[in-house]
């Protein structure tokens, strides 16, 4: 992974073409990465050595759970996260040993919204599953959200529930 | 674990007190597990090997992945699974490092519907999310199960959306 695209940047269309997707690194602690987070959920702040041992229980987990950041070349040095999903692979005894993935904690900046950038990070995490040899992929959102997801392939199966401790 | 409940046998209700919920035991693919599963979705049989390694796969999780049944005890010596549910931990970088629980794969035998089994299940699954530091508990279903689903202390909080490949 670099900092630099290989693509260059001219018009908005183009830069954000040359958006990075990658995989979350441990120094994206620094690249604003739980601050996008917080624009999801509740999400206070970590310290390194705290982030670095989250990062540690997840990475342990290999390929079974990706984190995928959107970084912006435009930015450097700072290398801002634009947009994170996570995807995660649940296996299971159903369809034979099945895999299901789960994708997460989709989150565009603010900022950043209406450049395609949460769509690309959704695609390639699907993608990741279908890779892994997942049968489908399965996500959670608020209605309002269907027709974005539907962009991504995302057809409606149900409702979600949820207890709150 | 045993196939004998300590508590007595005696009308429905007592014998249905009496069912014994415990975690999946190898052995369980004797006592109908799969079949049981494959009333929910496809699930094709699995060999005795293969059997075994989806339950090490899952299995190595250790408390992250808790596949929960009930045993009929007035079955014996057969030990009839009647009804399953799974739970497993999900770990984030939201909410300071916090933990969510998705219960799946909830299934109760046709045979022993109406009995509350699986709500035993789903109640107990919640708990060990709970004892395990979850702040939530999250699952699908589909729109006729909200009440059933309610029982259990789950609010509706969204739509599922699904990709199948």
């Amino acid at each position: 992974m670099t900092s630099t695209s290989p693509e260059p940047a001219a018009g908005p269309a183009e830069a954000d073409g040359a958006v990075l997707i990658r995989r979350l690194e441990i120094a994206d602690r620094e690249r604003g990465f739980l601050p996008l987070l917080a624009q999801l959920s509740s999400c206070p702040d970590l310290t390194a050595s705290e982030f670095a041992a989250c990062f540690a229980d997840l990475a342990a987990l290999g390929d079974d759970h990706v984190i995928l950041v959107a970084e912006d070349p435009a930015a450097a040095p700072e290398r801002r996260i634009l947009s994170t999903g996570c995807l995660f692979v649940e296996r299971k005894f159903l369809r034979g040993g099945g895999k299901v993935g789960h994708v997460e904690d989709v989150v565009v900046d603010a900022a950043a919204r209406g450049r395609g950038l949460g769509l690309r990070v959704v695609r390639r995490l699907v993608e990741i599953a279908k890779e892994a040899g997942c049968y489908k992929v399965i996500l959670d959102c608020t209605p309002d959200l269907r027709a974005y997801y539907a962009k991504c392939g995302f057809v409606e199966k149900g409702v979600q529930m949820a207890v709150y401790f």
